[in-house]
């Protein structure tokens, strides 16, 4: 028998940074936390225990700290690039390299309307993430946010679907649905305004939740990628998974209330999870 | 031998609930989840296998669903004593009965500026809680924040404390504080305006944190109790915790650069844990 | 207005260490968690910012790992005796010291029936854990089990509970029981053979809840208690916390199938919540 | 601009699921949590908001329970496959279903060296996994396990690797292996004898792990995954994803003590992680 060594990969992950830069207005802060898997010609430690192509998880860890001490950690994107761009650089052994960045949503603690200059607090829903992948013919840079919390009160049906005779749910006309929306997209350049065009895209995706007349997840699930692509030309692909975390209407019959759709049990388990992923042509 | 029973409570927990009411200009939402326990005359069913005096877990659930019908979810203090009430009234071999309450933290979806009418997204740092203690002649409101993290990148110091044999840490003239505050607080009355008071107290807590030249966590978190105290009379007592997530300067000598007070490592472990309560004399 | 501090303690928290002790023929293996919390005269650190009675909470750490060095780690109740009593000769500002240790699950892998010399895997269920509280006049010394799963599929019921118009559980002759027992007892002095009476409380306790004629998780509880003070006098208090993992039938007659007690959906939330502490007199 | 639907799937996940099979001698219990998800021609249901070709995930949930009920649930691999030919053979839209499936680790209690016919408790660390994935024209299962924790004390190295000036890193020739595994392998054939050979390939990755002199976590994970292919001709391929969760050797020498390699700080964050997947040719 012949043993192959089809895939490898190895990297360090959780790589955690806080990073201070004291202006004279104020500080600004970006506390990131780092993944970083590389591949390449490392078959031999597998196989054979040889260490020399090796680039230590502890030396890329120190990497992350030395290159965030003097790069601008304004926007995960460049600072993956940077990163991405490093290890290709100093390692010929290294064939592609994928850097994930996940961002802590730290905003400033606002006092009489007025954001403080150094104290911050817990900030909005959800997490930005970005995924640099970088080889030596290519790089992409794709950002996302991670667990954002959806809900919408109506404009929201399930109709229509099929029945037979494992079917017991009924067709719905006006009921809740909320999502815990994981997205990542694909822009069509190395070198964006990062910032801004994630905002954008933030707030694209919470409009297009709220203002579409979901006949299904699915259907919003597409509606609101498609408006990402539509307002922002910047993005190449945009993939969205989306659970759906039902809101199972009480039975409140038996204790002489009626439930004019009012009264729901939001559940954990079991859940649809539904996933798509569009690009423009 | 013999074997006392020298404590015993029991209820539901858990019980999740979402309700919305449907106003001409909009949809209110409430995502609560309710914790309910009893103490009373329970001991048989312990010692003795009785449950002739048990109210099953089960029906405190449809208590919550049935309540929740009737009542108006404007804020959880209000609930809770609804609750609380409830259960004293109609059971007599209840004495004792516990409600916490934690709300899940949605807010509207503002487009163009406007708080949509029906849609949400997960908000503000943090998840208001709300705990009503009632027995057969007093009961008592408290509310609570779980879990914000606050941090601050200066006007942190640890300096001048004991040092021996055991003492490696450094003193520290500008530190970063950061910490997951959870605390909750004792109102005087349990007849209040629930919801300018929470929103009253976070703000002083956020503000303090932020204002405070701190020379210990220690004495931040009292700084923190004590403004609650001073600006709200309404509030009698107050408790804190606060871990002390400690964010390590990163040495990068090694790689031929300075570190000004710039790059950390934000650490999960271990962690100082200080705790304190404050009240009013 | 004056305010006052009415309670203060602070410490250490998931201080985490793997002691390898190598003998002639096989290492043994403690991997534990160390919380430590002190109280005593530290009030002026909150109120004044005086730290000169603190001891920091990275000197506590260092003193975990200058005494793991020397102690024998073969019990954590031995381990968490001298921690407490440390601290307590140490600093004569330490009025209370409380240490809570927690033992990761390993056991020694097995090959064809040998156990290996120094190689280890996760272990059984549950997490073995440890509480000692120490003053200047008394020690007590508590040991535990954290999140024990058990579950037995007959020998329970639940009947002759209270009804009312609230209720709608019908009375169960043959239900699923299901738990995760969390559980501390206390004993009566703090010099035992530490790890035969952890065992022995462990197995006595699967025990009584294995053979117990449920007519109620209380009743199991009191039963599950009683049974450890009587089999072991060394033991003065026992608290147990059994949350009721409850496990629904399912309606399969839709499908055109029965489910005689034999189809059930296990859930996580809501979940009823029993506790109590039984002690000999 | 075009949009297109590049990628669909949607299922039902956490479906979890207790059966009770009651036999002369004892009661066999399951408790599985099984993830459905489907692709084929739904694409009008993104696009076009029609719900006809769409399977409600309820009623999916509904199949797993009634499928459950005349199903023997002795191996998870067998349902899954019942699960997976169920959705292919009564719903031509679809045109792939993937069921994973996860074992809840229950044993049975066991009195004087007696297994209990009916009481179970948390069993050995890591959990039972299991993939079908089915098309139209070929249908593959894996098992796997989740989560499970390995350690051992001494035969693990790490010497040689690249240095350049970003690497502090000692090279170590004696250190801590410490991990927590999660694989996944495939099976050659459909129909197989599935207990008795998960319980082998466990075993042989826990030999391995054991026995391996480890010149680095790359090189332990190529020997386990070969032990495998080498012991299992019915495993086709196999896939190893092993974090190095780091114990870092505590420098105890400001306390006056020496550290032979006996006192470790195990950390949580970073870690290196480290994948391979091997098959035979």
């Amino acid at each position: 028998m012949t043993v192959v060594l089809t895939q490898n990969a190895y990297g360090k992950s959780s790589v955690r940074l806080t990073k201070v830069t004291r202006l004279p207005d104020g500080h600004e802060l970006a506390q990131w936390t780092v993944d970083i898997q590389l591949t390449g010609e490392f078959a031999a430690a597998y196989t054979a225990g040889d260490n020399s192509g090796i680039v230590a998880t502890d030396t890329m860890k120190n990497i992350v700290y030395a290159l965030a001490r003097e790069q601008e950690l304004t926007a995960p994107e460049t600072f993956g690039l940077a990163l991405c761009e490093h290890f290709l650089a100093h390692y010929p052994q290294v064939a592609g390299c994928r850097v994930a960045l996940l961002v802590e949503p730290y905003q400033r603690i606002t006092i009489n309307g007025v954001p403080h200059p150094h104290a911050f607090t817990g900030g909005e829903g959800g997490r930005r993430t970005c995924i640099v992948v970088g080889s030596r013919t290519v790089t992409t840079v794709a950002a996302g946010i991670e667990a954002i919390a959806l809900l919408k009160t109506t404009d929201s049906a399930f109709r229509g679907f099929h029945r037979d005779s494992f079917t017991t749910l009924p067709e719905a006309d006006d009921r809740i649905l909320a999502t815990l929306l994981d997205t990542t997209w694909r822009y069509t350049s190395t070198a964006r305004d990062w910032n801004p065009l994630h905002a954008q895209v933030r707030q694209t995706l919470l409009q297009a939740f709220a203002e579409h007349k979901s006949l299904s997840v699915q259907q919003t699930l597409y509606a609101m990628g498609t408006a990402v692509l539509e307002k922002t030309p910047e993005v190449e692909e945009i993939s969205l998974t989306m659970p759906n975390r039902h809101n199972l209407l009480v039975n409140l019959e038996p204790f002489g209330r009626d439930n004019p759709n009012c009264i729901f049990v939001p559940t954990s388990e079991p859940y649809g999870m539904i996933s798509g992923t569009l690009r423009r042509e």
